[in-house]
């Protein structure tokens, strides 16, 4: 990967070649569950924007001409805030429940000095309904987010999940009631970063929020409660604790998605109930995971997402859209797979086949013979340049292209050709007549 | 279309798979020929866009909590610029000639009065050598133009080809060889465009240029000399007018091109020589092409390019690369295509079958027989909000998914299921363990 300016990164083509790759298949995987492709501007208001989230991340567009004009636009920092302003905009012409993915990039006014991406891509997947959403599609968006990370030969993962009203429930009751929501939030933020900081600063803060010795004990029991073992064994531990109705629900839906991910084949060894879990992002209010490497912790969160109540609560008032979306990080995750090895970055070509030209006089019996392999779903590249034989098969195994065809005008004439494949140094003659299923088993 | 902010069209979700489809399939095209995606950040330094664009149509960024910082970076406004930025900052890491293509969004700062897209996709090819490129590209390039545009059903074209040397080494003849450049290339510009405006004022422009009376005649019929017949007759009636070494030059690059042409099958009736075609952008030097409906001629280009002799001439001087592209303006042609008609918006799922669930006890069995029809490479949603069997095949046919599998208790248990074709109105029960052939004949 290379970066001509500072966050803002962009691959060789031999990576392009390969990070496309990937984004298709991870497009097919969506679209095998019925996702639907969405496509919002890079634009949106700067109001609808800040809805969710801050000045410092957001970049605004001015024309150059008019630096000075009154400015309204800016570049969208998520594709939650397009997709939440999208349906507000559009429902009465969808049908729901509305499934649907969107791998685009998204812009951060990062400063550059820390190192961060200012341009990234995202790759979301959300299910919305009205009104309501069964707890099965939470099920199944994080099976489906399992079987993409398991296609892509990603190293050992675990997705940890929890549900917000636990958290949130458990620590009204030892913060108080009445201490509601921000600080509860901001509570709930420092737990979910305790593994980044040190212990003795966690327990610090955590004193800041005027918890009392006693309840910091009850506190470190229950997020310790998930090295009890299985997710059985932790719901059997924390469903007794009875708090208020708030955890009791988060409790019974946790329950709910962990049955149903059991039901798809998604077991402990997957899937792993975490107390201290609530994700940064505010919009969720129920179920909340992550999937993060076994052994390399260090690269953080690969995947996540997470239940919504109210998706377009700070855009429209007028109806309520429950969902629940996940999301895989992808311009982080992919060049630490090629680094690593794991993924391969070998073609600087699309091409299958080069048909080189040792003759210019019979350039278009070589164009049309490329259009015969196109035919027969090979992809091919005819050598246009003048230039030797061996200069062409040359830049054929430069770019990693396998296969190159030869014909000079004593094969042309009499309707063959040779293949060469250019690892085994195999060759073959073929005849270019009405080819077909014989020919087509040389690339395979 | 929608347009929520004035200027950022964008799609309802059965527009949006259809132009996705169509995007895809554009790739494919540019794919089997050998040309390899290319992605570069949406934002380049100010510096960079100001080389070939002017400040009225870019769009800088800024930090919303920055405003008055000095700002360096905008918006592209086109995908040449980044391609030769790109190829100006790795042509030590890439192999030429080298093929790319890129199908991304641009940003454009026009004033959203005039009604125009401030964002709107680009679909690029390029192939570009070291020092030279054989005039066999342009050929390729327009031939491949023509089969994307051919399998997109569109409706009949033409392409439009000269050469920039022929129009501006007549011009530099009538004007003089003092007047270089500037003032060749405004004139350029208006004869370019001169269908768009009326006779009278073209004429009158023309006058501003210093052209005399009488060659002012000659450059009337000069313009009109494609319309004696077929290419050979025109290049026939040109080459003799020997000019300068320029429109020699000139003469001699179009007949090779046409003669390429006919080599891969175009024949006049795809293209056709207009000695008044020249395009707007200042960096084609010799081969320009232009794509126009032949009965929509309201609809304007829907594709065209050209031969450029420097590709990073502003950007990086210690190397030439010459290069030849196309572009074909999508954003502006398949929204036509579909309100004519010609492209149909039937489907708003991805989906080919949904798997209907009437029993929740049995939730995992459907979860797992969806999954079967996956590994067969069915597309296939499961319906998972609790609803009745009729409003879950309302559901399938309001998206236009094809398909329902309906199943309860009884059939679950002997392994069967009924699949029913929502237009046809038939019904097969099919066996679902070891599915194989036989069911996915089905869904042919």
């Amino acid at each position: 990967m290379k970066t001509k300016i500072s966050g803002f990164p962009e691959f060789l083509p031999n990576e392009q070649i390969v990070f496309n790759t990937i984004k298709d298949s991870i497009k097919e995987h969506f679209e095998s569950y019925g996702f639907i492709p969405m496509d919002t501007p890079a634009v949106e208001r700067i109001e609808t924007l800040l809805s969710k989230g801050n000045d410092s991340e957001i970049y605004g567009i001015y024309r150059l001409a008019d630096n000075n004009s009154k400015k309204s636009l800016g570049l969208r920092f998520d594709l939650t805030v397009p997709f939440a302003r999208y349906v507000a905009s559009y429902y009465g012409e969808m049908t729901f429940p509305h499934k649907r993915y969107q791998i685009a990039p998204v812009w951060r006014g990062e400063r550059p000095q820390f190192g961060r991406y200012r341009q990234f891509y995202q790759c979301d997947m959300d299910v919305i309904g009205e009104e309501s959403l069964s707890f099965a599609y939470d099920a199944e968006i994080i099976k489906l987010l399992t079987e993409i990370l398991q296609d892509l030969k990603a190293p050992d993962f675990t997705t940890y999940i929890n549900n917000r009203k636990i958290l949130s429930g458990f620590l009204k009751q030892i913060i108080g009631e009445k201490d509601v929501d921000d600080k509860i939030i901001e509570c709930m933020r420092l737990i979910d970063k305790m593994d980044k900081i040190s212990v003795d600063e966690f327990w610090k803060s955590i004193s800041n929020f005027g918890i009392s010795d006693e309840n910091a004990t009850k506190l470190k029991s229950f997020l310790e409660v998930d090295k009890r073992g299985s997710n059985e064994v932790i719901l059997r531990t924390l469903k007794p604790l009875n708090f208020n109705e708030e955890y009791n629900t988060g409790i019974n839906e946790l329950e709910e998605v962990i049955s149903l991910l059991k039901k798809v084949g998604l077991e402990d060894s997957y899937v792993k109930i975490s107390t201290k879990l609530a994700r940064g992002l505010s919009y969720y209010t129920s179920t909340v995971f992550e999937t993060v490497f076994n052994d390399l912790k260090n690269v953080g969160s690969i995947g996540g997402g997470g239940r919504y109540d109210d998706l377009t609560s700070k855009i429209s008032a007028d109806k309520k859209f429950v969902g629940v979306g996940a999301s895989i990080g992808i311009s982080r995750l992919i060049p630490k797979l090629i680094e690593r090895g794991i993924i391969k970055c070998e073609k600087s070509s699309t091409a299958q086949l080069l048909v080189t030209v040792q003759n210019r006089k019979f350039l278009s019996t070589y164009m049309k013979l490329s259009n015969s392999f196109r035919r027969l779903g090979i992809k091919t590249e005819t050598y246009l340049q003048d230039k030797p034989l061996g200069s062409q098969i040359g830049y054929a195994s430069k770019k990693g292209i396998k296969y190159v065809l030869i014909a000079n005008e004593v094969e042309l004439l009499d309707n063959k050709a040779i293949i060469r494949n250019l690892e085994t140094r195999e060759q073959s003659v073929i005849r270019t007549k009405f080819m077909g299923a014989e020919v087509l088993s040389l690339f395979r």
